[in-house]
């Protein structure tokens, strides 16, 4: 008998039909044996439609009141999945995330969970009750109501399964596992069984959107033992079948996972983001912190930093934004920092992609980022950035070769093949 | 400056841009220099929304989890409302039932008030904001949710009112304050000025649906200044002209009301009740429990109860019930009750209607019925059965008599003359 949590998000949940599919599938789990609890999201465009009305009276609604509202949508669900659990005969009962007090910090819309009092989900699963929680939401030391951000819900179940230090903690989605990339780009893209944290950590910031980030961080900090899978499958599929489906996310400490793994896990790949090159800047100490200071000061988050040794004491600093940021990021750039630094230009260029090559593999590989230049030189894939950690190297090029680049890549490195 | 606490119901937040109304007259209160704790109800449609939601998913749903879904539509108002009011320069800041510890008992669905904390309100009213509290929530002394059932924002009004020794309790809603009949039938009605506790008990009991009942005997148990005034005038009506509109709930004891009182304050109806006689039973104790025993077992509301004098041994018990229940309770009478008692015969009638005449007056004046019961016969209308109290007189006669029955004893008693 293991402690399973189960996490569904809003497609899952996203109708009365859906919610009853739930419920069966964790009647099924709970018939094999097992203490389940279930953290759900709110039904799919129901968060939406909160904030539309909120903006509809505010403009920018004030944070404090606009979780008050948000969290409305879980707390529907947990009720709904509880009554559909109990119409088939399972005893469920509801909270919402005050009421087993996860606790977090006051920052409204995006707070961070610091501690949830396990007592009452125990003493349920004790009585032998699913437990149902609602995803996406706290409290915080005065009893006010929080947000985790969007995606949170993935974060209140890995803390749930951190708190309760569960077996597992499935998190179920519209997708079947993380690919080694896009199946919509490279078709013969394989369901990875298992993968490490590490590289699902890169995989996700990559863009491989599967899993919300902060909930694989939170699991890799508490050793939570983490599996994404498909809840579209047959909720009466069996659970020795389930219970090995969908990808795993290991520790790299594993053993056992070392023997196996692959040099590269996957391609992953962002094409929502834009260039930025400060050209001609003096290369002087200080000359980094002068350009990015005031960026980080606007809130804008800066992605690949790139800057090459200097010639005749001037260098070029590139550095990627989010493409929307991109406008913002020049006006700041030309307006604050060119007048000071004296540098000759500043440019940028919104038609870029960013490819990436993940693997824990790699470490112990030579050759890996000279066999990626060379793929994409063969293709005649021209490449403006690169960088490099200890599991990843990325690149960025034209945003035209993406799909070009994805595929020859995938296939260089072998991950079509099982 | 005075402490007002207004209560706003489903149909004055039923759209952005009532909620948007809602704030400019809080704001227009707060303005002239007072303190005002608003409670909101659920944008209407919203509830009834929630319990669809939840039937189509559990036929009987579990009341504990029916009210953690139906206490969402309460929270989303309170803080839009915050939001409207921030958006047009007033501090506010909205808490949901919970938040500022409404305790109840834990009757789900219909739970009752026990205590409220006020600390959290004042701090906030002393800091300058308006307070938003959802309406028809509290929770129990686990942290679970409750709701005080349909209605229930106006107890939450009146108690939160009572709780912080409110100068006035307003519920503003769709209709302009208590008449003296339903103009819809007597074009003439009046608004009152002014009416008594008990005789709104009356009236709301018989079908004057402007205020829930459980909010006026929690008024009238705290003595708090109630007034039911309208939602839908011009939010900036000048609070003068306002602070005296809508029909102000009274105590009997106040003598200057007492001298202004008319002998009779309204004409009240309903005709969703049904007749059941029971024939020719024998006149001995314990008769009655005999009969109505089975009926309050099955949880049947019994309103008008009569049994005459008897003859020969024998006599006749009439009672009425709610139309929906008239089969239930014929057949538990049939069935489990005839073959006991021995009476005659069972019958029932689903067209009657039931007229009162309210007023504290009455006890003071002689002569009330029976110019009531002259008035009646001079237009052929026949009294099947008579109850009164020391403030009402109550009739029952076929339906279709009823609005001619109103409107002949609303001219009779002079209530359309201001």
């Amino acid at each position: 008998m293991a402690l399973i949590v189960q996490k569904y998000g809003g497609t899952s949940v996203g109708s009365v039909e859906r919610i009853k599919n739930v419920a069966q599938r964790v009647a099924k789990w709970k018939a094999a044996g097992h203490d389940v609890v279930v953290v759900v999201s709110a039904m799919s465009g129901e968060t939406n439609r909160l904030i539309g009305l909120a903006k509809d009276i505010q403009a920018q609604p004030d944070p404090r009141e606009l979780d008050q509202i948000a969290a409305t949508g879980e707390q529907v669900t947990i009720g709904l999945t509880a009554m559909a659990l109990q119409a088939i005969g399972v005893p469920a009962v509801s909270y919402t995330g005050g009421q087993v007090r996860i606790l977090t910090d006051s920052a409204y819309t995006k707070a961070r969970i610091i501690s949830i009092d396990e007592d009452k989900i125990r003493a349920d699963l004790n009585a032998g009750r699913v437990v149902i929680v609602a995803g996406f939401q706290g409290v915080d030391e005065h009893g006010t109501l929080t947000t985790l951000g969007r995606g949170g819900s993935d974060t209140t179940g890995v803390a749930l399964a951190a708190a309760l230090k569960a077996d597992e903690c499935q998190i179920y989605t519209d997708v079947d596992g993380v690919y080694t990339t896009d199946p919509r780009i490279v078709p013969s893209a394989r369901r990875l069984k298992t993968i490490t944290f590490e590289e699902m950590l890169e995989m996700a910031s990559l863009g491989s959107k599967v899993l919300q980030i902060r909930s694989v961080e939170f699991a890799g900090k508490y050793k939570v033992r983490l599996r994404v899978l498909s809840s579209l499958t047959d909720p009466l599929l069996p659970v020795a079948q389930e219970s090995v489906s969908g990808t795993l996310i290991t520790f790299e400490e594993d053993p056992n996972m070392a023997m196996e793994q692959a040099v590269i896990s996957g391609v992953a790949f962002a094409r929502d983001e834009a260039k930025i090159t400060v050209h001609d800047v003096p290369d002087r100490p200080g000359i980094a912190y002068a350009i990015l200071g005031p960026i980080a000061d606007a809130n804008i988050d800066v992605d690949v930093i790139v800057q090459n040794v200097g010639h005749d004491g001037m260098t070029d600093l590139s550095f990627t934004v989010a493409r929307g940021d991109l406008s913002k990021a020049l006006k700041i750039l030309k307006d604050q920092v060119q007048p000071h630094i004296k540098c000759r230009e500043v440019t940028g260029d919104d038609h870029i992609a960013k490819v990436s090559l993940v693997g824990l593999g790699m470490r112990s590989h030579v050759g890996i980022a000279s066999q990626m230049f060379r793929t994409l030189a063969e293709e005649g894939i021209n490449i403006q950035m690169i960088t490099t950690s200890e599991i990843k190297i990325s690149v960025v090029m034209d945003e035209k070769y993406l799909e070009l680049a994805v595929r020859v890549l995938h296939k260089a490195f072998g991950l079509d093949q099982a």
